[in-house]
């Protein structure tokens, strides 16, 4: 068995692609702060139109994509923003819309979908009229995959109700789409059509779109210029950045057509994983790209040296928590790698030797 | 049946006492800001007593006595603080901590009693080292009584457990009191062994002890020199407040034995009310001076009414929402006030005649 | 000589009067916080008056006065404001506009007189199309008198021509008037003139009116529920403050025409103390109530055992700097003091014995 | 005369050169939010080691370089940074580090130079022990190349004299050098030696370096661990940023020694152009590659005809006011586009007809 590279951490790590360098190597670029650079205008025009929405902006990375969304949709002191009580915002981006934006956050259990109950998220919207002791709701967020959840899908028509929900109560939506693309093609349902009831969207170029550096964020034109602007507060402005837009480009047209094999793979790779003595993971869980692989209490190995032995024969794994470790499929992952994958860990898990070739 | 004026809408609204306005009509003061004026420094100095802690300062509310505690105890940014979805910090202070103080929120579910669970506090601590994604907590907050539960007591076992939970996460312990001698009271604990294992503690003189104006907040000498600038750069230094503090000495002297006896009018009225078709009140569930009645479906009254009704017989009560309604007993309802409610809302609920002498 | 109490650190350090007493003694009050007082009402209705403005809000300090106005004219992220560097906001107010409200500064140098130049302020002006680079100019501040500068007076004609710069940029103006009546007395304008191009304005109660506690800010009615709101969110709501309102109608009413005896009495111990050798003040700067006392260097006495010296005869000052010493007269240093305080000075700089009398 | 593109704008807008967009072909890669990219360790590391430092890290931009350094010096709530009143931070930042990160900001006069005196900044510290009124000084920032003083270069000495004054007061040094390789080329003194009394430097890869993307800034471990944690707060954190830094590396290699030659340019289009009737710059004024351009009252042309004009030849300018023009020269400027500029612009404004060969 060759050891392989095998990186399942999650589907950050992708390398860009050969015809990604190649269209980085001759990128025509400008000045971006000056707002000159070509790529990025087709890049952000392209991602507008894609998503349904009149304009559109490149951003370092998919925290700044929500951070500018949220600092947008709640400018004035004293907004308070609905949100699930494990989605990513909430959970892994500093808090940065309190530390940072000074907006007050009202979260709502996600259920197990990586849904809110949407009774639950209306009784929670308050004080349009501005009373003396509340903070007023000015935003929801949702976040389709949900990351948290093991990459759960919300359909279009939950999404859709939250929206009417948002426009009953004159508040925004926004969608954090990190991982919008992999919601779409599970759902079969068009990316424009499942952000349709979003005020705003960030979606990411380097998650399973395989970019090497990015987030979009897109909405309404006046969205867009109040954007440009807290991007540039925050230091996110950048300056020949073309060289990134040319990647994005090609990551959309290359890789948006291979996330349902990144979703076959995970689904097999589940199947397979639950069905070693010691290890759990529901198959039916396994929507989209993410794996949650749950270690028994009685299993013989522990997550903490499953982890390390797995690293030695070159697979990475995410650690979450002494029982669970996350494991994200992406297109520099092969139907081989896989394999590869499921026969080291029942080598490890079960003293099975390796089955030929590997 | 003479009117009255029975305002049972909170605790706060209490008039200043007789000794109350005779001590301050002779109160010697001085300019606070300067730090001179005597009888703030007595009252700080006998609150600190009671409360068993080292130091205490007057503010102007228990909003701002909450706000500066949490803005001492989380004076760095990128600082977390754990506490109820259903506290009145949360809740009802305009989500100051985020939007002025740029504290993140991690609520945990209070439970009917106040509480939240310990493991699920536990659970929600994170990032004492300081890792790329989180904020770090820095301070929990309880409340007791917890004012959204109904009054209930938080007993100090639950206290200390959460005391030692901080303790060995390194965290602070904030208590909002702002009715902790309601708690004292009815727990038969004293004061400062109930606040024993918090870092800080908010005391409102306003609500149950019927000072016209203040809370006080308690802790370290290096909490509250922190403090007092902390109330300066929100405006909370003020100038000749003996008049105040003169008024709150009396208050605590006077009203806190009075608070046994608010708590057995609370529950004779619970009791009385429970006992009318229609209405809902749990007696048991009435553990200090708040009351929530529940105004059943097929009632033949509804909330606003009802509360219309009563205000033409000078009762005032709080609308919570369409079904509910906040009752408040203080140290200026008397018993006879109680009789007098229960009269008036039988009248109008049952169209009972009133019984005579009212 | 018999020793007196003579505290001339500041004008806040006044006590309150029999007729304060007396007022407090029987004042009739509610809770302020539910909207209900009664002489907080009466005090805003009132103040809004005196003031030429449609609304007023009674608030714990003028710190917290102008730190409201500040947030409700900057109530979106990425504002600035312009005011003077060595405005009493700028210096001496914890940078709480920034630290807590988040607001940008761009100061304009202070003339001697307290005045900005206009063309500095114009050319300050910014961003009012939300360029990429910029924050947006939203206010202008002006303090009147300008107490860094030894309490000068700005006149109406200067006012008015901010205000007019504020309209035609489409700015608001706040004028910090925490001793706008002692402006106005030396000025000879009616304080609704002098504020009439002030979008707001806040005034404070117990520095030259001697009221124990307390300012109300004024502005248009849009503007006071706006400040409502901030004013509880920072905790400046409070309870039953009809007692302090009650004793701050008396100072209107009683001491604003004794300001202009205060005036004179600053005027009569400038002139004094600059006839001392070693000692410097310029009588024609003192317009109002303050006085900046300059020791020279070549003096046989320090500022510190000046201080020090005099704190034995009663005689408290405040120390501005090794060289500066603050003295500000109020309707609580009658003649005699300041006779007093003359001869005391005499006698320790220059060794003089004490006049017959004293 | 063949049509140029002369972009003097700004230096930030240079294009990739042939060998930097080779080695971003072949970068090698990973995810740097998980610290695994590997050149950007190297190009952290070679800078660190450039500047004299402990430790680097990688940015989206000098914006967000300089925010990242004033967020983790002046951490704590209530923190005051003392700056020049024409430094980038404060004119062209957003007004970041007060909207973002509630730091107040007390300015200092730049004199011509792009100093401030010494004794106005020791002056303008305050409050080490934290007392009531006032903020807290934390930071003082310089700023070299001074961009708003047209380039100029503040000396070693002067710095270190900052530094000795900061160490005194028990605060930190930031050094906004966004061209700080200029300053070192125009003033014969290394880095390292020019950075030595800072404790954090902001240096831009994407200004005179040529780079396409990206700041670094540098400082002990302590600094730059604290660093990486808010730029993950303010969304900087990238994934396969080895591309950008791939580029950074060549652009450290090849444009640093051209430094020199754009000095020289820029000394000689000065020269030239102040020899044009109704233009005025002094050569004197012109230390490195930034050339602030007056059009004189006089002159024939307006600053808005004359840039209009030169863009149908090719020439981008940058418009700073009615009369001043900002020109800035960087290494993908010839000494023949040097020419040209100087050919269209005598004729634009004299009408001189176009030398042979334009």
């Amino acid at each position: 068995m060759v050891k392989r590279n095998v990186d399942l951490r999650s589907d950050t790590v992708t390398k860009p692609t050969e015809a990604m360098r190649a269209a980085m190597a001759i990128a025509e670029v400008d000045d971006d702060v000056l707002g000159n650079d070509p790529l990025a205008l087709k890049l952000e025009t392209e991602m507008a139109k894609l998503m349904g929405k009149e304009a559109a902006l490149f951003v370092p990375s998919g925290t700044m994509g929500n951070l500018i969304s949220v600092l947008v949709h709640c400018d004035i002191r004293g907004s308070e923003v609905i949100l699930g009580d494990n989605s990513h915002i909430h959970v892994y981006e500093n808090g940065g819309i309190a530390t940072i934006g000074g907006v007050h956050s009202r979260t709502i259990k996600n259920n197990d979908d990586g849904t809110m109950d949407i009774d639950l998220i209306e009784a929670a919207i308050r004080n349009p009229k501005g009373e003396l002791f509340f903070p007023t709701t000015r935003l929801i967020c949702l976040e389709n995959t949900h990351a948290n959840s093991g990459g759960k899908c919300l359909p279009v028509e939950y999404i859709d109700k939250v929206g009417e929900l948002a426009t009953k109560h004159d508040l925004k939506l926004h969608i954090d789409g990190a991982r919008i693309f992999n919601a779409s093609i599970a759902l079969g349902v068009s990316v424009d059509r499942l952000v349709q009831a979003a005020d705003s969207v960030s979606v990411c170029l380097s998650k399973g779109l395989g970019a090497p550096v990015g987030s979009v964020i897109v909405g309404s034109k006046s969205f867009i210029a109040k954007a440009k602007r807290v991007r540039k507060t925050l230091g996110g402005g950048m300056r020949q950045i073309g060289i990134l837009c040319a990647a994005a480009l090609v990551a959309i047209k290359d890789n948006v057509p291979k996330l349902a094999t990144d979703h076959h793979n995970a689904k097999l790779l589940a199947s397979e994983l639950n069905q070693i003595n010691g290890l759990k993971v529901d198959p039916e869980s396994v929507e989209t790209n993410i794996i949650f692989l749950e270690i028994e209490q009685d299993s013989k190995i522990s997550v903490e040296s499953l982890c390390k032995n797995l690293e030695e024969h070159g697979i990475l794994l995410m650690q979450e928590s002494s029982s669970r470790i996350r494991i994200v499929v992406h297109h520099q992952i092969s139907a081989s790698d896989v394999n590869y994958t499921i026969n080291c860990i029942k080598q490890l898990v079960c003293g099975y030797p390796l089955q030929n070739g590997y």
